[in-house]
């Protein structure tokens, strides 16, 4: 309990400052005056005060308490829409775009270069996530269940850790049975028997542009072909040029979305848009597997829907994991198949097996409690914060004429360089340098984004990450003309 | 040291009534002599005796000591060799020969009975595995590394794990670097790896007649198409079937092979034979997948050999797991890629990407100690009990014309029931009854098989197998005319 009362004290003065009340430059009441007005401890109310100066709310001034500060604006343009006539020109699915060659050469150039400031890993430094919490649960369900460890597995997963996952899939507006969700090594995984469940070689599957390169491997792995739908950095895929895409091919099996804090763009569906476009899946015929991965990352602790809330007949396929909100080092993620779902387990059992039982029981254990929404708070209040703090540096030291998006939650930002500058280019010098982006050019199949970058903001921001940044700002210049 | 010294003693008294010196109904030295004697303590002697007892050699007389029991002779003939035309007349591969099916309605029927005896899980008890030591290792491994849980995951497997393998694959006659190799979720996802590194749709694997039903189900799930090759009960797989396929069959991209302890057949590959066997996939280009997870189990505690041991140009493909000799609730598996390596690499970042490391950190610290091959040796006992013990129940309650191979490790019995008897309608009736086999027509495509069943020999033999047997031998005898 006492660990959410800060949590309290903090949401006041937020708003307070947010709507004005609090005016920039004004004092905080003293800690003593927060104790006593609030009925809290000393460290609850200095916790409070320390959770909205890293937030960049606020600013500790030497024996003179806490002050409002002016509110730091990110004076960037928002990334490019793409181009009204952008969905007519949906180009030819190609076969094999070379997706992996791109990859293989963006890691074998890492590991050639020590990585000083890493802005290219889309999950949180290993901070910011309960790893006490976890260590303890999973030591409790090695003494209570050491038989697991020598046991059969269970089918789909622990019986236990799917019950607490349909639990927490009623905050997304889905309601599944445990039944009906199978538990998978990570979403990758689940991703994977989706695609391999609704779709044959040579089949055509319509994905987000920009998008997550790690979809494009796993379509090109499959003999599967990848086509493009523009994508609007505030509004998500485009569903009309979906639609037009469904009228001039016809061996589009699936559709692949991040409806929420896509990656990379960051931007969020709308409701009305994830709604029309499991209804036009439907009508066509066509699987929608959803990656809802970033979905509960939202600044506002508002839960967002994911599409199978809107899913009446099976049609559309979740796929989620803990590896951005829980747990980046278990490789723990789940899958409600729909009407695949016989085949999935199929899919699943022969291409795996089902998973170990330990680390699902130690989740569980986790999830099942207010610890996992305590954490959630946490971590968004973080990435929060660190993601403004990029922003604003970003902001402070790229050339004119960049862009940016601002999501409004994860921890991912899409860069726009001025003068279609190359992604490889200043990859590869930033690179020698020790800072680590991730070069636009991955994000399609199709060429599209060599002038972007994107950056994550999972670690605590620092003067190391100002430093990498103000670099990266003098690299991005210095090829412009 | 204390625990390796009762094998000792045993082992001088095995010899000694397996070579006669000790004839049936003769009495052991007293414990007190056995002290004496062998300069051990009294629980070392006890052990020693209820050992050999557990074995099937000794029994104990109430208030006389331990007697010399009669040698229980398995009076079965062996299963039968495949024809000498078997060879050429392989079936054209089939492209989908519905094992989904068959399994699903396995599986199916399996969970509408209430299983009293289960004879059909192809690994050993629980209590035949280390658990305590298990526990304590994941237990240590997680107060130590308590970062895993949040940390990004090493890419080809925990390097200290790796290392371990790498050493104990000599044994084997192999001599791999860690890098050689990369972990996997079981032997299953390696073989998965394996097949899709190799092979595209419509491709043809040849496999042993009869194998493994799960293999059939990654072949048939991956879209290739199986050729089964005859195989020896004694010598495993027919070089000399596979030669004749290469040369009708163009589409073969690889061949998968158990060469030691075979599933379902039991047997082990001469080292002259996996010679030639790699010789010949190398002369014609084609893959040799090894599926060697049985292989530490020997009775006569003699590593056997992987046919990579023979490999000089990557050609092998060796596929390995602990499911069977350590921890079948953890599914930890391995694989060393040979000239497939970079592509292997990248299909498992695209499938799953890499495994958590606890599992693997835990299991390093227990593999790399003398506690494993304590472990293993304890374990071969015990299965070869077990296998004899149920052979004996076999011999004495099958109806004539039985026939039955008898491997010399492993956990599996095969046998070939008289005149042609359905395992299809043995197993559904047994099935009502609470006992659980493997019914023959799963581990063929090709329906060569339903005369037999795989009897799991994986639990301590019990007076509830042995009854499970003599009705399941009455099930047999009753369909006979």
């Amino acid at each position: 309990m006492e660990d959410l009362l800060y949590l309290r004290v903090a949401g006041h003065y937020r708003r307070a400052i947010r709507s004005g009340v609090l005016a920039p430059g004004e004092r905080l009441p003293s800690v003593r005056a927060l104790m006593r007005l609030h009925q809290v401890s000393l460290s609850t109310a200095l916790q409070a005060c320390r959770s909205l100066e890293d937030e960049g709310l606020l600013e500790a001034r030497p024996r003179s308490g806490y002050f409002v500060l002016k509110p730091r604006r990110v004076a960037l343009q928002a990334v490019s829409e793409p181009e009204p006539g952008a969905a007519a020109m949906a180009p030819d699915p190609a076969p094999y775009s070379g997706i992996h060659d791109r990859v293989s050469d963006f890691v074998a150039k890492c590991e050639r270069y020590p990585v000083v400031t890493n802005l290219a890993l889309a999950f949180g430094a290993p901070e910011a996530y309960p790893q006490e919490a976890l260590k303890n649960a999973a030591l409790r369900a090695l003494r209570r269940h050491p038989e697991v460890l020598v046991s059969p597995v269970p089918p789909q997963g622990d019986p236990g850790f799917r019950a607490v996952l349909a639990r927490r899939a009623m905050a997304a507006g889905m309601s599944p049975t445990a039944d009906e969700i199978l538990v998978t090594h990570g979403c990758t995984e689940a991703i994977n028997l989706a695609l391999r469940a609704v779709a044959q070689p040579g089949d055509v599957i319509a994905v987000e542009s920009p998008t997550y390169f790690g979809l494009l491997q796993v379509i090109e792995s499959l003999g599967l072909r990848t086509l493009e739908i523009p994508t609007s950095p505030s509004r998500g895929m485009s569903v009309e040029a979906l639609e037009l895409a469904f009228q001039t091919h016809a061996r589009i099996k699936a559709v692949v979305v991040v409806p929420n804090f896509q990656n990379p763009l960051g931007c969020v569906m709308p409701d009305a848009e994830k709604a029309r476009l499991v209804a036009l899946c439907e009508g066509h015929q066509v699987a929608l597997v959803e990656d809802d991965i970033y979905g509960a990352l939202s600044d506002d602790d508002l839960p967002l829907k994911s599409c199978k809330a809107w899913d009446r007949s099976g049609n559309v396929i979740h796929c989620g994991s803990l590896h951005k909100t829980l747990a980046p080092g278990m490789r723990v993620g789940w899958m409600i198949g729909g009407r695949w779902q016989a085949r999935i387990r199929m899919l699943k059992h022969a291409q795996s097996r089902p998973n170990d039982a330990l680390a699902q029981i130690a989740i569980a254990e986790f999830m099942g409690s207010s610890a996992y929404d305590r954490h959630l708070v946490r971590l968004r209040r973080q990435l929060k914060a660190q993601r403004e703090r990029t922003a604003e540096a970003i902001a402070a030291h790229f050339p004119a004429g960049t862009r940016l998006n601002m999501p409004t939650g994860g921890m991912l930002l899409w860069v726009e360089m001025p003068g279609r500058r190359s992604s490889s280019e200043v990859f590869n010098t930033a690179l020698q340098e020790g800072i680590r982006v991730a070069p636009g050019m991955m994000f399609s199949n199709a060429g599209r984004f060599d002038h972007c970058l994107r950056i994550s903001c999972g670690a605590p921001f620092s003067e190391r990450i100002e430093t990498a940044l103000t670099r990266l700002a003098q690299i991005v210049a210095a090829g412009l003309d």
